[in-house]
C-alpha cells in the first residue's frame, strides 16, 4: 500500500490524521483538495508532500486540457502552482517538486502534450521517491550494527514518502538484512506522529519497538538504552543544517551530550543548496494543535501556546547525512553529493 | 484555597486529576483513601504527598483511638504507616513526613495523647510546608531578574505543596515583588501537569505565560527566548543530584548547552542525606498513562510503552538549589544547609 498513488480517476492518499485507528483513503480530484490535504496534514512528510504537489499539478492539467489554448492551460497550471506552493513553507521537497513540474510543462507545445508531460513527470517523481528510499535504506543500513537500539522521532517512514521511508527505510533495510534492532519511537507532540504513524509502521513490519514520550529521551540515553538517533528531514542546507520536526534539535544536543551518533536520512531532493539556515521559514501552526488532544482541551481556557512545527539542527551536531546518493559526513558541503547525481 | 487541608470531619484534597476543567474536593476519612489518592495522583508533588501521608496517619489515629490499648493503637498506626509508605517510591518528603509521624506517636503514653500528638504533628508539617514555600520564594526571587523569561517543567506550584509552591513560589515571589517575568510552561507528558496545573495556577495568579510541548524547549533556547530554567524536585541527594519529573534531566542538559542557569527549588525536607543517587528508586508507572490521553488510545493496539515518572539530574548540571534554609551552589554538600536548621 502506497501513501499516495496516481490512478486514472484521481489521486488516492492515506488519510494520516485517521491513523492508526482507521485506514481511510482520500480521493483527490483536483489540486485544491491536494492543497487542503497538505495543509491539514492528511498527507505529511517532506517527500510525500513533494509527490502530492506534483500530482496536484497533474490533476490541474487533466482538468483544463480540453478547455483552452496552451497559454490558458499554462496560466491555470500557474494558478495551481501558486496555490500548492503556499500550503506549507518548510519542506524543501514541495518546492523542488513544483519546480520540476514547471520545467515539465514549460517545454510542452500543445494542450494534449502538456497533460502527458505533467502526468508523466508526477509519476516519475513518485517512482523516483520509491527508488530513493530504497537507496537510502541500502546506504544507511551499513551504519546500523546488529543489536542497535535506535531512537527515532516523528515519522520518517513509508507514510512520509510514497513507501518504505527515509529513517524508517534505513531501519527496514537493517531489519531485512537480518540485523537485530530495537526502536524507541518518541510520540512527537503535538500531533503524535510517532505514536500514531511510526508505531503503526513498526508494528505492521514486525520490528520490535517501544513508545516513549518526547521528554524521556535523555533519561533513556543516561541509562544507556539508546545506541543511535536516526531521524528524517524537511530541508537540509548546503552546510548540513537540518530542519526537521520540532524536538529534533533537542535530541541532537542530547545525543552529543551522551556521545551517541545522530544520523539524518533524506533524499537529495530535501537538500536546498540555495538557502542559508537563517532564511528557512519554520512554520508556526495553529496553537490549538497544542491546546487540544483528540478534540479535548488540555489547558485552561485563555491559555496561549506556541506551535513551531520544525526546528533547526546545526550541521556540527549531525554525525552523518544518509541520502540516496550516498552518505555525507561533516564538515558538510552537500553540493558535492548533488554533483554525483549527474 | 489549599491543596490539602485538615478539618474536623476529614482531610480535604483538591482532585488534581480533574483540573483544570473541574475544581473538585475529595474528602478522605481514612488512611486508605489518602493512600489511594497518592497512588492515583489525585494529590501529587513531593511536599503535598508528605503532608497527605502525615494526615493519613492522623486519620488512622483518630479512628482507632477509642478501640484499644496504646500498643494496639500503635500497631494500627504502624499498619497505616506501611501502607502509606508503599504508595510511591521516589519523593523523599513522603518518607520524611512518615518518619516524623512515627517519632510523634512513639513518645505518646496514652490513647488520648497519641491522637493529639499525631494530629498536632500532621498540622505542624502542613504549616511548616506553607512557611517553607514562602521562604523558598523569598530566597529564590533574588535569583530572578526583571524581564526574565523562565521555563518551568511539570508543576512545582501550590498544587504540589499545601499552597504557594516551590519553583512557582519563586515565580510568585518575583512577580509579587514587581519584577516583570514571563513563564514558558512545558506541558509535561504523560500526565500533562504543566498544561493542566501550572497553566491553571499562572492564569489564576495573572502571571503571563505560554504553554509549549516538552520537545519545544531546545528550539526556544536556540531562539534566545528563555533566560532561566526553574523546576522543583522530588528527592535531592547530599551531592545535589536532583530526582524530578521525567524530562527534567533533558532540560538541564539543554540549559547547559545554551549557557542558561538551571535552578531547582525545594524544601529541605526533599533532601535525603542518607542515599546515593544510584539507590534512588525511579517509579515506573502504568504504560497506559502514555498510551492513552483522556481515555483515548493514541498508539496502535499492541504497542508497548515505557513510563518512568522521574529522572536524575547530576549535581554538576544544577546551577543552584533554592531551599527554605537558603540557596546552595555547586559543588554541593547539602548537609551544611541542613545543619543551619538547628
Amino acid at each position: 500500500m502506497k501513501t499516495i498513488e496516481w490512478r486514472e480517476d484521481g489521486v488516492y492518499i492515506i488519510d494520516q490524521t485517521k491513523l492508526p485507528h482507521q485506514l481511510v483513503l482520500i480521493k483527490c480530484e483536483d489540486y485544491e483538495r491536494i492543497a487542503i490535504a497538505i495543509e491539514r496534514m492528511e498527507i505529511r512528510g517532506a517527500p510525500a508532500i513533494g509527490v502530492a504537489a506534483a500530482m496536484g499539478i497533474a490533476l490541474a492539467a487533466k482538468k483544463v486540457a480540453n478547455c483552452g489554448s496552451l497559454e490558458e492551460i499554462k496560466k491555470e497550471l500557474d494558478k495551481a502552482w501558486r496555490r500548492l506552493q503556499r500550503t506549507r513553507p518548510t519542506a524543501r521537497n514541495l518546492f523542488w517538486a513544483l519546480e520540476r513540474m514547471k520545467s515539465a510543462w514549460s517545454s510542452a507545445d500543445s494542450p494534449s502534450q502538456i497533460v502527458k508531460k505533467v502526468v508523466d513527470e508526477a509519476i516519475k517523481i513518485s517512482e523516483e521517491d520509491v527508488a530513493a528510499c530504497r537507496a537510502i535504506g541500502k546506504f544507511g543500513a551499513e551504519l546500523i550494527s546488529d543489536g542497535d537500539r535506535i531512537l527515532t522521532h516523528c515519522n520518517a517512514g513509508g507514510l512520509a514518502c510514497v513507501e518504505y521511508g527515509t529513517a524508517l527505510g534505513v531501519i527496514r533495510a537493517a531489519h531485512e538484512s537480518g540485523k537485530k534492532i530495537f526502536v524507541y519511537a518518541s510520540e512527537t507532540r503535538p500531533l503524535l506522529q510517532g505514536a500514531r504513524l511510526t508505531a503503526f509502521e513498526l508494528k505492521t513490519e514486525g520490528i520490535p519497538f517501544k513508545l516513549i514520550t518526547d521528554n524521556m529521551a535523555a533519561h533513556l540515553m543516561q541509562r544507556r538504552l539508546i545506541d543511535k538517533v536516526l531521524v528524517g528531514a524537511d530541508r537540509i542546507t548546503r552546510d548540513g543544517y537540518v530542519f526537521n520536526k520540532i524536538g529534533t534539535y533537542g535530541l541532537a544536543l542530547l545525543a552529543k551530550a551522551h556521545g551517541l551518533p545522530f544520523y539524518v536520512a533524506a533524499p537529495v531532493s530535501t537538500i536546498d543548496l540555495d538557502i542559508t539556515p537563517d532564511r528557512v521559514i519554520i512554520e508556526e501552526r495553529d496553537p490549538n494543535e497544542v491546546l487540544y488532544i483528540n478534540n479535548v482541551r488540555i489547558a485552561p481556557e485563555g491559555t496561549k501556546a506556541l506551535n513551531p512545527a520544525f526546528d533547526m539542527t546545526p550541521g556540527e551536531l549531525v554525525s552523518a547525512i544518509i541520502t540516496d546518493k550516498g552518505v555525507a559526513y561533516p564538515p558538510y558541503d552537500l553540493s558535492l553529493l548533488l554533483r554525483q547525481r549527474n
